[in-house]
C-alpha cells in the first residue's frame, strides 16, 4: 500500500536498534547512580530516609510523566485519523529523547569525574528536554516519518541541552518552568524546521487535517491532563520548600484565569459565538506557559491571573488571526498551532520573567532571595539579573531559529521516508489500521441478532 | 443555526471578563502568599523543608484536581451528542469556581488582618467547594447555557461557603470528605435549581438523552478517576499522620463493598439480568460519598465496608425506582441522577458520621482525640457532638434547598439564552462541531486508495 | 434476548452479595488499624507525622492503583465490542480481590494476636495480588461470565498468596516489583485455565476478535498508563530511601529502551514494515515486567537497558511466531497475549533477578545489602540466593500451572454462565448496550437541522 520510500521495514528498525545500542554502550561507558540512588553511598552517610530527594520531586516527576506522554500525545489526537500516530510517535521519540537528554544534559551540567550521575531531578530534566521535542514534533505533526522524528528528536535535544547550558549554568538566568528553555526554544526550532519541510501541495491533504467529534474528545483528555498538572510541572524543580509550593499556586492561578479569558476570547470572534474546540484545547494552556519563568519568583496570585489573562487572549488571537497568515504569508504550516500556545505565550512569560527579576528586593524575598536569585545575593543587581533574562530569551530564539533551520535541511534527505504530500495526517501510510467500524456494525445487524435468536429458539 | 437568546457572542465574552477582573482586582487587594509559600515568611523561621505542607499535601491535592476537571468532567460525557459541553462547561465552571471559592471562603474562613492567606490547603479547600458546583451541574447537564452555568456557580459557592462557615466553625462538626458540605449540599441546591427550571416539553429532546457505545466508554474514564482517587479525596485535608491515612484506607475499602453491591443490585434489577452502564457509571461511586464524614474516625474497615455496600444498594435502587418518580411527580428533571449519587448516598454519609461521632470514646481514640473531635477535647460531650453533625445535616438541607430555589429563579431570566426545549442535549447549540465520521469514511474509501494506487505505480 | 444460562439476573447477584457478606464478616472478625493507621495507637508513641509510612507510600499507591483500574481495564478495551466487559468486569473482579487478598495475604504473611493489622503497605499488596488477576482475566478475556471471574479471582488470590508466602517469608526471595510472584504466577495461571477451557469453535465469533480504530485509542490508554507508573510500581514496596529510588529509575530506563525495540521489531516484522498496535500496546512494557526482580538491585541504568531492550524484542517475538502456535498446537486461547507480556517477560525478569543476586557483593552495596538482601547480611552467599531466586522461579510456574488446571475444571461448570461460542468476545450478553451511532447520525441530520430552522425563523 506504501511506495518503497515511506516504506519502514527497514528504516525504522535500523534508526532504533542503532540508536538504543549507541545509547546503551554511552550509559555503560559513563553512567553512574547519584549518591541518593546508590545503595552503598546512600547509606555510608547519616540521615533520615527522608532527606532523599526521592520524596520531595517524585510526586512532581510523576505529573511530569503523564503530561509528556498522555498530554502531548493525547492533545495531538485531534486529527481524524492521525490518532495512531499522535500518541504512537509521540511514544516513540519521548521513550528515544529522555535518553539521550539524560547524556546531553549530563555532558554540560556537570560531570564528576568523567561520570554522569543521575536520579529523580536528571529523569525531571531528562522529561523536560523531552517535551521540548514533543513541542516541535506538534508543528510538523503529520508531515513526518518516525525516522524524521528520531533524527529530529537527536538534534534538538542536543541543541536543547546547549542552548540550556548557556542560559542556567553560564548566565545565570532562572526558568524552572521553562518559558524559554522548553516552550520558546521547542516552538521556535519546530516553526523553523516546518518552514524549511514547506509543502505547496499540501491542500491535497486538507480533507483529513481537521477533527471528528470523538477525536476531538480525545484531544480533551490531553489538555486536561496538561492543565492539571502544569503546577507541578513548574515547580517540579525549583528549590525545596516554600519555592516548590509558590511555583505550584502561581500556575494554578494563572491557568485558572486563562481559561476563562480563553473561553470569553472563543465565544467572541468564532463563528456565531461558538465555542472553537481548538481555542479551548490549546489557549486554555497559555497560562502555564506564561508563568514558566516567573512563577517560582514572588510574582504574587494576582500577578499571575493578569499574566494567565493575557497569554489566553494572545493564544485565542493568534489562532483566530495570525495562523492564517503564518502559513500564507511566511508559509509556515504549524499543524497543532504551537506558535499560539508555546511560542507566543513562551515569550510572553520570558519577558514577565525579565520584568519581575528586575523589581526583586531583599525587603520581597528576604532569605528565600537565595533559592530564587542566588546571583543577587552574589552581588549582581536585579535589574542586571533582568537584562540577563531578556538576554536568554534572545539567544534561546537564535539558537532554534538556526537549529531547526539546519535540521529542517537534514531532514528533508529523501531516505527518511516523509510521506507524499497526498497522504499527510493519515495513520494508514505508517501503522496497520483495521477496519472501520462500518463493517462492525453491518456485522452486529446481520450476525448478532441471528446468534441471538437461535439462542432463545 | 442558533436564534439570537441563544448566541453566545457577546454574552459569554461579557460574562467570562467581567467575572475575571473582578476577581484580579479582589485578589490584588486581598490575597496574600500565607507563611509557607511567601519566601521571606518562610524563610523567617527554623524548619525543615519538610515541615512545609505543600509535602503533605500536594500529592493529595493532585488527586483531587484529577477528580474534578477528568472525573466529574468525564462521568458526564455518557450523552451521545454533549461530549463537549460536559468536559468543557465542566472545565469552565471548574476555573472560575476555584477563583472565587478561594476568596469566599477565605472572607469566612479566617481573614488574616484584612488579607487572605492562601496555601495547598485553600487550593484543597477551594477544589472541594467547586466539587459542589459540578455536582449540581450534572442535574442541570444539557439544559442550560455556559452563561447560566458561570451565574448558578457565582451563587452557589458563595452560599457554600456561608453553609460550610456555620457547620465547620460555628458549630464544630466534622466533614473532612464533605458528606454535607460538598455531596448533601451540592445534590439538592441542584435539584432544586432544576426543579425551578422545570421544562414540560423536554421529551422533544428525550432522543439525545441518552448514550452511545463510545460516550459509555468515555464516561467510564470519568467514573474510575472517580473512584480511584476517592481515597485522596476524603483524606486530603484531615489531620497529618494517622488520619490521613486511616481515611483513605476507610475509603478504599468502603468504595470496594460498594461496587460488589453495585454489579449485584445492577444485575437483579436491569432488564434480562443485564448490567446498566449508567449503574456502574454512578452507583459504585457512593461508597466514598457515603465515607465523607465518617472516614476520618474510627469507623475501621468493617464498618467502612457496610456502608459502602449499602450505599451502592440504595443509590441503585434510587436509579431504578425513585428517579422517574421525581420526574414525573415532583417535576424534577436530573440528568445525571444526582441524587442517587450524590443526594441520598451524602445522607446516608451525614448520618454515619453523626452515629460514629456519638459513640467515640478516649478508650478508641486515645489521643488522638484531638485531631478527629477537638470539641469532645473540650468538654462536648459524643452524643452531644452526634447532634451537633445532625443539626449539620438539617442545615446544609435547608440552606441547600432555599438556596437552590433562589438560584432557580434568577436563572429564568432569559437573557443568560438558554437552550431551547428542542435542542437540549446537544453540542450544536454552543459549540462548532465537527463533521461526521460519516463523510470522513467516504473519503477513506474514495480518496485513500486512489491515493495509494498511484503511489504503487 | 440471551439464553437461560447466561442469563446474570440471579447468579452475579447471589454471587456478589455473598462473597461480599462473607468479606465484611471477616474483615469484622479479623482486621484492625495498624499502629499507623489507629487514632490510639498511633498517638502512644513519640514521632513526626512524617515517619507515618503514609507519606512515603501513599503517592506510589495512588500509581499503582491507577494501573490497576485505568491501566489494566483500558488495556483490553481493544475489542471492538468488548469495552464495557473490559473496564466493567476489570473494575468489579478487583473491586473484589483487593478485598480478599487483604484477607489472604493476612492470614499469610503475620497474624498479630490473631488480628490482621492494615495500612498503606497492605493495600499495596491488595493491589499488587489484584495486579496478577488481571493478568489472568487478560487470558481468558471475552470468553467468560462475571460469575466465573470472580470465583476465578477466589481461588487465584488464595494461591497467590500462598505462592508470595513460600517465595518471600520461607525461601527469603526477592521480588519487589513482582517479575515471579504476580506477572508470571498470573500469565501461566491464566493460561492454564484458558488452556482447560478450550473452545474449539471460537473462530465462530472471530469477527469481534479484533479491534476497531477508536477501540485501540482507548486500549493506548491504559498502555501509556501502565508504562508511566510503572517505576512506581516497581518500587511501591521496596525499602525507604534508596531504595525506591533506585528501583524506580532502573525501571524507567528499562521502559524506554523496551519502547524503541518494540518499535523497531514491529516494523521489522509487521505487515510491509507497518507498525501494529497490537505490538507497541503490550510489548512496550515488557521492559517494566523484567525489571520486577532486578529493578532494587543495583542492576545500573545500563544493565536495565539491556533487560528492557531483550524484554521487548523477545516479547514482540512471541506475539508474532509464538502465539499463532500456542494456539494451533497447545490449544492455548490467549486472547490478550498475556505470554508475551507478562509470561515470558516475567521468566526473563526472575532469571535476570537470580543472576544479579548472585553477583551481589559488599563492595558494591556496602551498608545498604541489608535492605535489599538481608539474607546475605545473615550470612547466606551471593550464589545460593541466586540459587533461591530460580527456586521461586521454578515454585511459582508450578504453583501457577497446577493451580490454573484445577481452577479451569471448575470453572466449567455450567452454572457459572459461560457465553457461547458464537457469541465471544461480545458486551450485549451480559450488559445493556446503547443504540449504535448510526441511528444517531441519522437523527441528527433530521432531527437537528429542521428544529435549527424552526429557531432561525
Amino acid at each position: 500500500m506504501t511506495d518503497a520510500s515511506t516504506n519502514m521495514r527497514l528504516k525504522l528498525p535500523v534508526t532504533c536498534f542503532i540508536l538504543e545500542i549507541i545509547l546503551i554502550i554511552l550509559f555503560g561507558a559513563l553512567v553512574e547512580y547519584d549518591h541518593e540512588t546508590d545503595a552503598k553511598l546512600w547509606h555510608n552517610q547519616t540521615h533520615s530516609d527522608y532527606d532523599n530527594d526521592f520524596y520531595y520531586r517524585y510526586p512532581s516527576f510523576q505529573d511530569v510523566h503523564v503530561m509528556i506522554f498522555i498530554g502531548f500525545g493525547f492533545l495531538m489526537t485531534f486529527l481524524q485519523r492521525y490518532g495512531f500516530g499522535s500518541v504512537g510517535f509521540n511514544f516513540l521519540i519521548a521513550a528515544f529523547a529522555l535518553q539521550w537528554a539524560t547524556l546531553m544534559q549530563g555532558f554540560f551540567h556537570g560531570m564528576h569525574h568523567g561520570k554522569i550521575h543521575i536520579g529523580v531531578e536528571s529523569m525531571i530534566n531528562a522529561d523536560f528536554c523531552t517535551g521540548s521535542v514533543l513541542i516541535s514534533f506538534g508543528a510538523v505533526l503529520g508531515k513526518t516519518s518516525p525516522v524524521q522524528l528520531l533524527i529530529m528528536a537527536m538534534f534538538e535535544v542536543t541543541l536543547f541541552a546547549v542552548n540550556e547550558y548557556i542560559l542556567l549554568t553560564l548566565l545565570g538566568v532562572k526558568d524552572a518552568g521553562g518559558s524559554m528553555t522548553i516552550h520558546t526554544f521547542g516552538a521556535y526550532f519546530g516553526l523553523m524546521v516546518t518552514r524549511v519541510l514547506y509543502r505547496p501541495n499540501l491542500d491535497k491533504s486538507k480533507n483529513r487535517n481537521c477533527s471528528v467529534y470523538h477525536s476531538d474528545m480525545f484531544a480533551m483528555i490531553g489538555t486536561i491532563y496538561l492543565w492539571m498538572f502544569w503546577p507541578s510541572f513548574n515547580s517540579a524543580i525549583t528549590a525545596h520548600g516554600d519555592d516548590q509550593h509558590r511555583t505550584a499556586m502561581n500556575t494554578y492561578y494563572s491557568l485558572a484565569a486563562c481559561t476563562l479569558a480563553t473561553y470569553g476570547m472563543s465565544a467572541l470572534t468564532a463563528h456565531d459565538g461558538k465555542l472553537d474546540m481548538v481555542h479551548i484545547q490549546n489557549a486554555a494552556l497559555a497560562g502555564g506557559v506564561a508563568a514558566g519563568t516567573a512563577g517560582e519568583m514572588m510574582l504574587t496570585p494576582f500577578g499571575s491571573m493578569i499574566v494567565g489573562f493575557l497569554a489566553g487572549v494572545i493564544s485565542v488571537l493568534g489562532f483566530k488571526y495570525l495562523s492564517p497568515h503564518l502559513e500564507s504569508k511566511l508559509k509556515i504550516q504549524d499543524t497543532c498551532g504551537v506558535h499560539n500556545l508555546h511560542g507566543m505565550p513562551g515569550v510572553l512569560g520570558a519577558i514577565v520573567g525579565a520584568v519581575t527579576a528586575s523589581v526583586a528586593t531583599m525587603d520581597v524575598y528576604g532569605e528565600g532571595m537565595n533559592d530564587v536569585f542566588p546571583e543577587i545575593v552574589k552581588g549582581r543587581s536585579a535589574s542586571t539579573q533582568g537584562g540577563y533574562q531578556a538576554l536568554g530569551l534572545a539567544i534561546t530564539l537564535g539558537i532554534a531559529l538556526l537549529g531547526g533551520a539546519i535540521v529542517g535541511v537534514i531532514l528533508k534527505t529523501p531516505i527518511f521516508g516523509a510521506p507524499p504530500d497526498t497522504i499527510c495526517f493519515e495513520d494508514n501510510i505508517y501503522w496497520e489500521v483495521p477496519g472501520e467500524e462500518e463493517s462492525h456494525d453491518a456485522q452486529l445487524t446481520e450476525v448478532v441478532p441471528a446468534e441471538n435468536q437461535k439462542l432463545n429458539v
